[in-house]
């Protein structure tokens, strides 16, 4: 299902017996693996909220619920598409010359009803991959806080599916993919470095500068609502992140130990660092910068947590937190509004680790890959990684573009300036995230 | 132990061989099945803190509290109950004619200490189960919002998960219940779309006219304290939601994958239906209209989300949503108050489900019983499913309706006024939810 | 990995053949023992913003964001110092005369890439492990609330899990720890009544002793700023529990069914009592008094949900909550300032549960262990809990008294009186928990 997970069987597997987990027919189900694969696959359901929380909490009150539901609403449109359409259109057959799949099979998964691959119902494994199709998007949704119609953001998300993670997804993750198959052991991308923080990341900042900054910025203080909601928000990404990566494996043994170990390991490592960083450069540690640098943590092993090991992992957390600092720093001084930051740490973060990744990696994948490969180094695999990195950069800059423009002039994106004083809470949804402050509430 | 694994176990697992996921001896354990079978119960337990947030956030401030603690007492009375008595008298052997079952081993769960069955150790059903008989009663607690006393809502829920529940469950979902053998197939009701929506839903209605609207109701507007809790809250319920219908297949398999796709996508659907109609009809969709449709397609699912296919689940979330949203409209015209709707979601959605279902069964699933069964066909299930219904409406009527008279003369029910206006917070538990609003907690 | 778990593997496996669900070799991957370990490391993950969300709620509104820190910063410190040293401190070979453990192989986790133990790769053991030694220390975070440096505490910490847990777990928990082979059956602690909790509570005594009470502690109220938010994270807990116990057997199979059973009954059993004391002493039930039932019931099963049954699991919870109950008026009489009742609770519940198992085993297994070993009976048993309950509260006592010493002798540990006036949230973090009221937030 993923690029390591399909190396691994595709390669190695024979060569390091103890991540054959399967036993001898992967066409019988293996109760083990889909226990696992169905937890993965409610942990990730779990980060939903869990943005929605993180995201929900560093907004004005005034614009908490429509924040909530740039997240939530993923969760049915491109639920909905996924089943329909999605799933065939990047797990089918490449048609198109390669540029996306599509499998009459997978229509409405009318096909699998009865299918069993890798010891799992290809349905878990379907509706696994949909959660990630779900997140992206809402991810991106950091970018145009406080400042777009709900209409519009929907829309945006729905052309975004199909246009930017279908496509990409389709060429990075599927097994006729032409960047799966590129170089001798593919782009590298364990659980969604490129297919979704550095697709979600980059559209973020070409949404942030199509847009234009939210009224104020950055003049006035726009103040946190609830740096509380984003804590618990920031434990609850962290608990999903394990199914998100962890899960990535399409196993319940070796490969899924080691990809949870190196996200506990490199989340750690993310938060500490930001911690000393601000301790050092502030004398003052905040909640914000601790999870901010839990979240560059996360992604920067997301692509990586299946090939490294503990000490790189710690390595490459610290490394992520560091850079994605400066790039925080950077956006305030070139001000554009990224008001929640999806690129600075998505994008910048999961963006390094896809390269880093590189330099990382476990002693006995290269014996094998060395063994399997003629000429495999770390170099090449760097050239493989950049190839990947610039193919998603370009595809993300370019129809994410077209698609705010296409948003922009049809149902419209940018919200009046009447509404955005207001708030989107009033003035979209006719809700307050909080009646507690209200006196009609009580 | 639910309908449909007993069904797939008794009736069609030779001829669905994928479906068996045990191997040779169910008495040895499956460390995989008891895996899922372990999370799942975590998962439905994560659903009484969900809902306690769910309803928590849309009452008033004064009465967050009480609220919130009408669910998490549910855990601890019926938590208790369920071991000494309740598993006993729903999954013991039918006595009294079949009214109830019992079983002096299942008392206080002292003969199932090395029991394995289906793979899985007893214990584990047990407390599968037992999540179930914890969460119907406080679904209830959506009806009488506001209104009660603390000791008399004990008090009700003791006596309805004693005369409600427990004869319930046992028809429908023992081996030996009544229901659960009827018609050629039995009643079709793989997570409690009746033993536990219907159920709960019609006891609201009950209650709801019975203790008379809040005061005030429906003039003054009740608005909301905490919507963004509300919505926290739908996010875990619908991960727990998981658990409860594919860990009701009782394996670690296809019918699992199965059960857990046809959640997320009726849900999926269910939200996304509701947020359509409040477009057309109002061009602004609610976070509470959002949510109120993540629960409409995960109650219409609930008994049907191991028969039917994707398509039939996306259709069914959808008219959920809809016969949902009317039902609600009609409350209003009406004028009864079942405040977070306890009847016009789970009971009208959920029994929407039992029906429906008929219609939706796949078809691998419709082969294997017209071959075991003779003259199977969906006009027949739908004739067991409307006795199941029938029943279920019948008791939950009845029963309710005298419980509420014992209750308001014994130890009273229906809050007295002054203790209504000040709020359950302070008047029954002497507290303030959020103190932050309040200067001595600065 | 722990007591239970080795002793069954050690000694009883033979002779209760359903306890062994490794099948015939332990160093293959078993998929579903491993899907439950990786669960269940999640689950314990999920209990730090349980913890953070529960403490948080309890203090003053000015301190909420430094409380939850306490648990959050935990996750990093303590984390990667888990994989430099800690896994090698604890599950290392005794040195030192087996004052610690220690083995090359396990510093930085580098020498169990390939490792499979008890089925289970053991890089999910040696996560499942880290993640009990993060949450430990964010305990004792409830003695010190409202009233410390953040660099005090952060020293404090890393100081307390290098002396205090670090050799309390190697002596407890490790195969060659000498408090682990004390006695014919070693002291039975299967999840940390004594490695965490009373360590835990015994040290906040400490702590809340040399700190002193918070200013104005006990005349001025100081009201829980968001008591609905301390009930979210008391639901949090009680699902987190579930991994916490049961995984602790480190199998999936009737052990881990009986574990997970144990702790869900003395939770409710233990919540229920509370609740009841509340209801006869004053005629009023309070939220805060319910959760903290529920607390005491999990504390005290936390070392005994592998060997007791039901009905003894019943009333270890109602036990645990008199007795906490009691703990907790007395400390008001004394007038110490353990804010958040970390002694009150963990110390005393858990402490009681190590003692009182000894009277509670279920029959299969002291049959086992008297055939096993010559002369076992529950006395002997209780001789040998109450050493290692001596050794945990003397080592407790005097090295959290020295480093309580030390850090305010370096960095500070007790706040200045402006900042603690100020509230830990401005003074130390620069930040408003709740931006939402105020203005500049809206």
């Amino acid at each position: 299902m993923t690029s390591l997970a399909r190396i691994a069987i595709l390669t190695f597997s024979l060569l390091l017996p103890s991540t054959n987990v399967l036993g001898a027919d992967p066409q019988m189900v293996d109760s083990g693996t889909t226990a696992w694969m169905l937890v993965s696959t409610a942990l990730v359901l779990l980060m939903v909220p869990g943005l929605a929380m993180f995201y929900g909490g560093l907004v004005r009150t005034k614009n908490v619920l429509g924040t909530m539901m740039h997240s939530f609403v993923a969760i049915s449109i491109i639920g909905v598409l996924w089943v329909v359409c999605g799933y065939a259109l990047t797990f089918g057959k490449s048609i198109l010359g390669g540029f996306i799949g599509w499998s009459g099979d997978y229509f409405l998964l009318r096909g699998i009803d009865d299918t069993i691959t890798h010891g799992v119902p290809e349905y878990v494994l379907a509706m696994f991959q949909g959660k990630f199709a779900i997140i992206t998007p809402a991810l991106i949704s950091g970018a145009l806080a406080e400042r777009v119609y709900f209409r519009g953001y929907t829309l945006f998300i729905v052309l975004w599916f199909l246009l930017v993670y279908c496509p990409l997804c389709h060429w990075i993750w599927a097994a006729d993919g032409w960047l799966f198959n590129s170089g001798a052991s593919g782009v590298i991308d364990l659980a969604g470095g490129l297919v979704i923080h550095v697709s979600a990341g980059v559209s973020a900042l070409i949404v942030a500068l199509f847009l234009g900054p939210r009224k104020g910025y950055p003049k006035s203080t726009m103040a946190p609502n609830n740096l509380v909601m984003t804590m618990m928000g920031a434990g609850l990404l962290w608990v999903g992140w394990f199914g998100f990566n962890a899960g990535s494996t399409v196993q319940s043994g070796l490969d899924t130990a080691r990809a949870l170990t190196m996200t506990q390991v490199s989340a750690a490592s993310g938060a500490l660092t930001w911690m000393l960083i601000e301790a050092f450069a502030f004398r003052k540690v905040t909640s914000l910068g601790f999870v901010s640098g839990i979240l560059a943590g996360l992604v920067v092993i997301t692509p990586a947590a299946g090939v490294v090991q503990p000490g790189g992992a710690m390595v490459m957390g610290a490394l992520s937190s560091g850079i994605c600092y400066l790039a925080l720093n950077i956006k305030m001084k070139i001000g554009y509004d990224d008001s929640l930051d999806c690129f600075g740490i998505h994008g910048v973060g999961s963006g390094l680790g896809v390269l880093l990744l590189s330099f990382f990696i476990r002693d006995s994948w290269m014996t094998a890959a060395r063994q399997n490969i003629a000429g495999w180094n770390c170099w090449d695999q760097l050239l493989v990684q950049l190839k990947g990195m610039g193919v998603t950069v370009a595809l993300a800059v370019v129809a994410t573009f077209l698609i705010c423009v296409v948003v922009e002039k049809t149902v419209g994106f940018r919200i009046d300036e009447q509404s955005e004083l207001e708030g989107l809470d009033k003035s979209l949804h006719s809700e307050n995230g909080y009646g507690l402050i209200f006196p009609e509430s009580r």
